[in-house]
């Protein structure tokens, strides 16, 4: 038995969930859960998604090593959206490099860049 | 012309939306935007979503006056989901009178309410 969230609700069954920095509170990614990767999370502590590109389960950090290391979740009012609050291994949850996947700011018509990527996709990903 | 999202990528055309305390970081709830409510929140400062339940365009806060000032908005790497920093007008974003939809902690099997509500639901939305 785990905490049951309303995965009825959403027609392709996956149910969005935001990842948070324990630490500082930046949110770093949205990715989505179904059943299975839930489960997952909650037994192992580390997040687990649904890859909707590759349609199979995702361990974060699976080829990267960049797991994210759950410290707390939190379930919304509906059951139906959850908040990972975790620790970042590697520091840098976007597979662009950056700490956040979060890293362009509306400015105008515009977007810009903020801050430095912490690595280097090419090196990790190959 | 408004920074461009990638619309198309959602099979109901909805794109998720963090909302974030500009002040402190909270979590406070995730809705949906279209292209409308994308249009409407750059031109007015103040969040719109689609709402789903009612199939329409929703100025949040346009029932209890708790709309929220949109201070900064940030596009993830792959323009399908953004976040919004907000001033949260009324000081709760969640339909049930808390601060956050997110006021329910895992623990264990169970889920422990976090806090208490902001206002009594009751006398908001009569």
């Amino acid at each position: 038995m785990v905490v049951e969230l309303d995965f009825a609700k959403a027609v392709d069954g996956l149910l969005p969930a935001i990842v948070q920095d324990a630490t500082d509170g930046d949110v770093l990614m949205l990715a989505y859960i179904n059943q299975e990767s839930w489960q997952k999370t909650l037994e192992t502590g580390k997040a687990h998604y649904w890859s909707r590109s590759r349609n199979k389960l995702w361990l974060k950090g699976e080829s990267s090593g960049h797991v994210q290391m759950v410290q707390e979740i939190f379930v919304d009012c509906d059951s139906d959206t959850v908040v990972f609050k975790v620790e970042q291994l590697g520091g840098a949850a976007c597979h662009k490099g950056y700490k956040s996947c979060f890293f362009r700011r509306v400015n105008g018509k515009n977007l810009e860049v903020m801050g430095e990527p912490v690595f280097d996709p090419a090196k990790i990903y190959g």
